[in-house]
């Protein structure tokens, strides 16, 4: 019970999987953010890939259900037609990711699918090898530690320390097997107002970031609390500085205040025109 | 044509999103991998948040369906009733996974989804928050870097060189938000067939990787060709004493062989029983 008597609405929300429950997660994870009101428990339950476990997983949602009275909201990719209809049995909502679709597609392509666990998120070893080879690429540039092979980079971030920069080329490299550099916008830099000789050449490479001065000032302060790097002030005059080298640079910035490190990633290879290794 | 006169089959594939096209791709890719057969000509276009930008890809897929011939599969999360009234006229088999599933959970819910672009991917700050410092605390305790700071560590992965501690490290910091250290299994620590004395408290965090020894061979030679390093012999023996050592600790462990970086994560935190900030 909450302090103004009204029962907080909590529903269960159960993500199954026969692999690794990333795809159910992220389809019911997005209809759910539709509900804003509504809260909800949510259980992730993946590698169901047999029918024991299924009836485990039946067993568990029904114990939920009999504690929490109302039924949970099941979200599954499952697609061995076996396990489909075990899981369907549980005493929930149902939402089969798998069974609402595939029949439209095996009508359209006029195949059969085939219904068992396939390499959902491709394994697929040269796939492999270049996200590896793209995150070594990352960690051997970053923060402007070399700039000796710029030319075998894909993009290079640019920002002054701390807006994202980092965590946006692992991503970019592990996700998308992107090779991204970053270069941080030093004090130096800023000052002269352009970036080393050096660069210049890349021009079409180089990305920016920026954020709010407020959220930077306080990320800053988690790191060194009440210096000159971490005032709101400082953090405000960098930010403008870079805004404008990017812009005299004609470079594509995008603000990182409110964004995800998956949105940022999406936002550069779109706006780039980079090819990602899952598309 | 191919060689035997037959037509390639090549099926036109569209991801739309009114965001990054993450979900949009993860679900369609997942139902196109059901049918091995069929080669998929796949497009995704993000962020079409505006009438205009609808109108755009309207043109852009019916654009296709004139050249190819036959109508393409369309995938679209679009959430916004207006902007899917227009993408739902593409000439091609429009697969709506919004729609299909948003009615139901209103009706369960007895409250009015919003129909609007909300933070799928949880740009929320204090996850924000947390998966950085979960990066710079894998960067930091990467390749045994350092080892005073595993009792902050979720998991403390294991493995012989190249056998891809790194990027699981990485990838669970930055999708889970967990602190991943990693300690690579050298040829002392084989040799003497135990960790070092400082690990041993932290036995029920470790997670030992292996992989087939003839594949671990394959990669290590791109590094050093001809080595004994990289010869299949040493990898092999490698191999055999880092699971005989997974073995004594009781640690589990996983083949990566054939396995994505997600999936070697959503393993991990399986059996571990991690709680991963997503969830």
């Amino acid at each position: 019970m909450e302090a103004d008597g009204k029962m907080a609405k909590v529903r269960g929300a159960f993500f199954l999987s026969d692999r690794t429950g990333i795809t159910s997660e992220t389809l019911g994870n997005m209809l759910l953010t539709q509900f804003a009101g509504v809260q909800f428990d949510r259980v992730t339950i993946p590698f169901i890939n047999s029918l024991s476990k299924a009836r485990d997983t039946v067993a568990r949602i029904d114990a939920y259900r009999e504690r929490h009275g109302e039924p949970p909201l099941i979200f599954s990719t499952a697609v061995d037609d076996e396990i489909r209809a075990i899981l369907a049995t549980a005493d929930g909502v149902f939402m089969d990711f798998f069974e609402s679709f595939i029949a439209r597609l095996e009508d359209t392509l006029g195949v059969r699918a085939s219904h068992s666990v396939g390499l959902a998120h491709g394994a697929n070893p040269s796939t492999y090898h270049r996200r590896i080879e793209a995150v070594n690429f990352a960690l051997a540039h970053d923060d402007g530690a070399r700039m000796d092979h710029y030319a075998e980079a894909d993009l290079i971030l640019l920002a002054p320390s701390r807006c994202g920069k980092t965590p946006t080329c692992l991503y970019l490299a592990l996700q998308h097997g992107l090779r991204a550099a970053n270069l941080p916008l030093t004090e130096e830099i800023l000052e002269a107002e352009r970036l080393p000789e050096a660069l210049t050449r890349f021009r079409s490479k180089l990305f920016g970031l920026t954020i709010d001065a407020e959220r930077l000032a306080q990320i800053r302060s988690e790191r060194l609390p009440n210096s000159r790097y971490a005032s709101r002030e400082q953090c405000a005059r960098e930010l403008r500085l870079a805004q404008g080298i990017y812009r005299r640079l004609g470079a594509p910035s995008l603000d990182t205040t409110h964004v995800s490190v998956e949105e940022i990633a999406a936002h550069i290879i779109h706006q780039m025109g980079l090819k990602s290794i899952l598309r």
